[in-house]
């Protein structure tokens, strides 16, 4: 009995220790790779305030959302393209509430099964274990590139005005 | 004299509270508007690993540097191209050696005089004072329309494979 109460409240404190911030990965990989969105709700505060920047006529699931409701729905339409690889981390910060790291992101194209490698960074603040805030910059102009296929011919800066 | 001493005192408890990452902020902004590099220079280690991850066909001052002199190259070229009108932090991080910021970034281009707004977010990593390490990620597909002043075309992700 000692024991079992003793793996319990060890078990606890794992769970409290844990960061949110790796809770909220494995939700989010969890959503997009096998539609299982119970666990991402459960993690997002109701008035979660969300924004991925980027180009969001070529990715709808891109871009600003209030809501827990809304965020669901803007990760449910983003696991409608891409699967989720691998997540490489390769800066993190982490303070009590708040989560800041720089990750290469490896996805896969659904549709054409296609490899796309990206680069995020993300800033993330917690309250009470939820969610509340989510900043993402990505590298889009590479992420456009690679899920386009082809390279988008640039002039060097200096050379037009 | 206790006054001076005071003074002095309190002057450098300052100098010693401030994060290292407002003083390259500064430097940073004086090396690319006044073209005074000295400042910066001094706050880069002579081996900084530095990477701004962005197409440099586009922007040649953009990508990896190692190095002290190769970093002050780089945002030579940079000012030759653009100035910095404003910064505007939207998310700070900061613990002893390190910092994380997103920020909402006010340029002119040099040669057209025309404005653009990007946003940035970096990882910076110090040591003894000295920057060692950064890592920073742009909002580049937004950053490429902007400074060829139209927007490019992109199709729906889903809608080509």
């Amino acid at each position: 009995m000692a024991g079992a109460r003793f793996a319990s409240q060890f078990r606890t404190y794992l769970i409290m220790a844990e960061h949110s911030l790796w809770r909220l990965s494995r939700a989010l990989q969890c959503a997009v790779n096998d539609r299982h969105f119970e666990d991402l709700a459960d993690l997002l505060d109701e008035d979660v305030d969300w924004a991925i920047y980027g180009p969001i006529d070529m990715f709808p699931f891109l871009g600003a959302r209030q809501g827990k409701a809304a965020v669901v729905e803007a990760v449910r339409q983003l696991a409608h393209s891409l699967r989720i690889r691998r997540f490489e981390r390769e800066t993190v910060m982490l303070d009590r509430d708040g989560a800041a790291s720089m990750v290469r992101c490896l996805l896969t194209a659904r549709d054409s099964e296609k490899p796309i490698t990206t680069r995020f960074a993300h800033f993330a603040q917690f309250r009470a274990g939820k969610l509340i805030r989510l900043r993402v910059l990505v590298d889009t102009f590479d992420l456009v590139e690679q899920t386009l296929g082809r390279p988008i011919h640039l002039p060097r800066i200096g050379s037009f005005a």
